[in-house]
């Protein structure tokens, strides 16, 4: 198998490890003569992975028992319903910060079940920064942010302190660099970026802030709570997509954690940002204090040298390496799992170019 | 890999060719040098997966260009929100068919949005039979049952005439048998039996019911309309889950569909109910004319036989066979892609218990 750089936004790159393991215990898991597939969620096999995925989420955040692990199904856009549906007080009111498309889609969701104050926006200028100037006080109930935003090539660099319970949408960052996961309440994150594959979702949650809202008649399938009761087996999971996430997180621990993790992801960003900074034909697309070390949006700045540049990434098998459609341009997403070596071939091709 | 006579009751047994070909897969998808879990879902390889499995449905089904195929994570357990907060109109109220805990579950679920008239119920005789002495005039919204109850081991064999929407659960028997889908106005299922690998959930819609129940603000994740508007590709579906559904449905197609499917399962479910019924010391647990074609719930008169039973089933290389923890005994799910010759071996062992 002549394998890619894989600068995909997600579901991306994940170790090759992960692959072949997964794959393996398609075919027999454990050695019981069983895919994995056909087991039940409920068999000692399994229930001892979903312990495991849930433990080690609580060891890579340095958790404690005040916080508890829940594996979804349903995509992160599920978490944009549950948490005011859980956390946003009858009569109450949310701030949110406005950092991209899918921070918005995170609001406009949450003004179904109450009032939302947009705190901070950038996108008058499409984007292109994270807002800073302001302030959430105590009159809220939680201040919800999205720490990584993958179309624009932003990142939010120091988290504000809020009055409130503090949210935060993971999704394209998680388990990327080293945060003291203790000052969230609430973190959720798609799995198909540093996590796995597609088709789970993170939720930790500090048992506390729950049960506060007095909204009556919850159903159950959207209820914290009542996952958190049965240990995040509320129904079938999805057993694959939870395998794998926690072979993915394993990997992360065996090769020195999120520390370790953000020391490559920070080499690998430098190298990628130098080679654009340094490149007459080539300019990042946000501002440079907000930049991602995630996902890389740029473009070229003379248009007449596109095809030049595709066709040579193309030929470097190079894939994935195209802007979301909303911006155009290139975006490379650069996510835990992708070696320096693929990253040095993009910059590579790109000072090919003249 | 010494192969095990698979009786789980879900996740289950899929066809051998499913874990052959999703394990190829994950290492390398479509020779195209990358795996299943690392291609964004947008990508052309992964759109053309989405757009047979939804395909497949309607040719198996033989249903129109009226009825809408959905693929959506959250399990079977979502759809019991999902389903009233559609289509149980503001002020309206729906009529529903209480046959075990799964549909008592959709019923819990469905009193959270409206008024519900359980039009029929085996409660009171644990669910050993399916109420038929009920009527559903146009005074409701829908009609709700559950086809197949995992549990007790019964299933619908005639469903009722409705003045009104039918919705089935059919997460436990379909692809089992032919029925006139047509007839129906929402079927769901977890793919989690006769399907695929646990994770993602179908749903069959007719496109006509959306959009009357006067209901305003709709979480867009829980509005079938909006995954409807975007080709079931609302969020990031489920990728793997998906592939491994449309691979067995594939294997389905491939070998004679429903109507030869439905042909061995009532060959299997013959010779295991005929195996009970020849025995002294075996019984079922519901009403004859109930019986499931798909899980057969089964107990020893004699407990004293268990131990014996028990080692012997376990030495044949049987497995899943214990019952559902609410009602112990045996059952043995006997779902599609269980041979005919695993039956035999259970059945050979049962005969050998005197």
């Amino acid at each position: 198998m002549s394998k890619k750089h894989n600068f995909s936004a997600g579901p991306c790159i994940l170790p090759q490890e992960v692959f072949q393991k997964s794959a393996e215990a398609i075919l027999d898991f454990n050695g019981i003569g069983l895919s994995l597939l056909e087991i039940s969620h409920r068999s000692k096999d399994f229930v001892a992975v979903m312990d495991e995925a849930r433990a080690i989420v609580k060891r890579l955040m340095n958790l404690g028992d005040d916080y508890e692990v829940l594996y979804l199904g349903g995509g992160a856009s599920l978490q944009f319903a549950m948490v005011p549906y859980n956390i946003l007080k009858v009569g109450g009111k949310a701030a949110y910060l406005d950092t991209g498309v899918w921070a918005a889609g995170a609001i406009k969701e949450a003004k179904k079940v109450g009032e939302v104050d947009v705190v901070g926006s950038s996108k008058e200028d499409n984007y292109s920064y994270i807002p800073k100037d302001y302030k959430v006080g105590s009159e809220y109930d939680y201040f919800h942010c999205t720490s990584n935003n993958t179309i624009y090539g932003t990142q939010i660099k120091e988290f504000p302190k809020v009055d409130t319970l503090m949210v935060c949408d993971m999704s394209s960052d998680i388990f990327s660099r080293q945060l003291d996961f203790s000052k969230f309440d609430l973190i959720y994150a798609g799995a198909q970026k540093n996590m796995g594959p597609a088709g789970v979702t993170l939720v930790v949650i500090k048992k506390e802030i729950l049960g506060n809202t007095g909204r009556e008649n919850m159903f159950s399938i959207l209820d914290y709570s009542q996952h958190i009761s049965k240990e995040s087996m509320y129904n079938t999971p999805p057993v694959f997509p939870i395998f794998a996430t926690l072979l993915t997180l394993q990997h992360l621990e065996n090769n020195g954690g999120i520390a370790a993790a953000e020391e490559r992801n920070i080499t690998k960003a430098k190298l990628l940002y130098d080679a654009i900074d340094n490149h007459p034909l080539f300019e990042t697309y946000c501002h440079e204090e907000d930049r991602s070390l995630m996902n890389v949006s740029f473009k070229l700045i003379d248009d007449s040298k596109k095809e030049q540049f595709d066709a040579a990434w193309k030929s470097a098998g190079i894939s994935g390496l195209n802007g979301h459609r909303s911006l155009g341009g290139y975006r490379a997403s650069i996510y835990n799992a992708l070696p320096i070596e693929s990253v040095q071939v993009l910059v590579d091709v790109m000072n090919s170019i003249n």
